[in-house]
């Protein structure tokens, strides 16, 4: 499921912010899934500046602190926003509708899009993990 | 690709805003999809009470007018809300945060769908009309 990777990157960054060096089967095990699935959003997380990993030294560490990290900047990370609301990439140019439509839902999902990466620029990994502990407390 | 649902519904609802009664044959062949494609879409938004067919006639109507759809509405129709921002579904619950991240994520990702879903309640399927005949005018 392609749209699982906004959370499962923000698991990642969770179990590496309370424990850093975890390695990807350990993160794996957390996660439930394949070790190939963790090592492949580690590395859009570590391209993006987000991970940092170290030759002879296993798994990763945050390279800014929790709440110098917005969900827009991990959002931007695993290339969610060229998924969602993506537009159909070859309507027909001889129907003057199919022709327009790319445009006319470019302008349109623009502002959708701007509310959206609005919101998940107000947040932030610490407040993820402020979170994460209030309801391990409350358990 | 799953998330052209919301593009590929948008353009079938304004091509049967602009002639009804068209066969899914020549919806796909403006969307240049597969007619399948059309079909199971186009059966969601009559699911959803957005287009109605009649037994013998060809295609399909609108229930209401443009202005009275909202891109929410289709949105909805389309089961998009299902997908975007997906949580994955089965994390270790032996681990402490594998435990809690799906009720914290839950929590944190509200307030974006919230945020989203406003933007798609402010605009309607004739806002989308509207912006294809400005652009088709000015090509």
């Amino acid at each position: 499921m392609i749209n699982t990777r906004l959370s499962v990157a923000i698991h990642i960054l969770s179990l590496v912010a309370t424990e850093p060096h975890l390695s990807s089967d350990r993160i794996a095990s957390s996660v439930t899934t394949n070790p190939v699935v963790i090592r492949r959003i580690s590395g859009e997380l570590r391209r993006a500046g987000l991970l940092a990993s170290r030759a002879g030294v296993p798994g990763f560490t945050l390279t800014k602190s929790p709440e110098e990290i917005t969900l827009l900047d991990i959002y931007k990370a695993v290339n969610l926003e060229k998924d969602l609301f993506a537009i159909h990439d070859k309507p027909n140019p001889n129907c003057q509708i199919g022709r327009e439509i790319q445009h006319t839902l470019d302008l349109t999902f623009d502002s959708v899009r701007q509310a959206m990466e609005n919101e998940l620029n107000s947040k932030t990994l610490r407040d993820v993990l402020q979170q994460l502990q209030q309801n391990i407390r409350n358990r």
